[in-house]
């Protein structure tokens, strides 16, 4: 058989945009009677090079995570910096920003591949890439450079 | 442990909303190499019962499924008749309107807890309810009256 471009057909996240991370988890976690995980900012530290519309960003972000039976749900709170994430919410309010493939090993080869698709990569870390594929499919894709 | 509001940790759906559910099954699909699902008329005879915001609906509504290996994943073309999928797409364009959970045998009683958590019902039919979390979750949580 023909290898997928998504590779398995597994969904690993779903990522939702929120105006307060600490309340989302807060919340969601009352309605799973699960502890509420902490909420982090992922590239504090500056390590990651993240790229937003061809251009360098910080791309800092407030991250709660939630480790479901079947699916990561994660929630995230736009900084100031220019990404994705902040744009959404300015343009479209609280909502879910992308679903998640794994694509380790092969995440700038299969952005490749899906722009040929017609999904324009918007916006790329170290190890996670976003195509924008929400007029066709409803959501922005996401691939993981992640077992 | 105090039984969770939303029952077991585990999403069950995540349902697109898209302007072309026949366009986007087949990209999908492409995407996965796997069949083209068919794209079906839900309640197309008018069994079901359709409350949207208080006042009955044909809720007609056009979806097409992909059974992935950890999740199913739907894609939604609203109808003309008034529903939450129809406004969404108006207000937000395509998106993600809701994930769901299994609620069996306690779907309207599910339903009123979330109201009292702060989320109002706002459409169900026989199986599925929606609640409006979309302000502090970034989307609406569905109730599935299945296993």
């Amino acid at each position: 058989m023909e290898k997928a471009i998504l590779g398995a057909p597994f969904v690993c996240q779903i990522a939702m945009i929120v105006r307060d991370a600490q309340k989302a988890a807060s919340r969601f976690a009352e309605l799973l009677n699960v502890p509420v995980p902490q909420v982090v900012t992922a590239n504090a530290d500056g390590s990651d090079t993240v790229t937003y519309m061809g251009r360098p960003t910080e791309g800092r972000v407030k991250l709660a995570f939630f480790h479901l039976d079947n699916v990561v749900v994660e929630f995230i709170e736009p900084t100031e910096d220019p990404t994705t994430w902040k744009d959404f919410l300015a343009e479209k309010g609280p909502g879910v920003h992308h679903i998640a493939f794994k694509a380790k090993n092969r995440m700038l080869e299969t952005a490749a591949e899906l722009e040929r698709f017609g999904y324009p990569l918007i916006q790329h870390g170290d190890k996670y890439a976003y195509l924008e594929s929400t007029e066709e499919l409803g959501v922005i894709l996401e691939l993981l450079d992640i077992d």
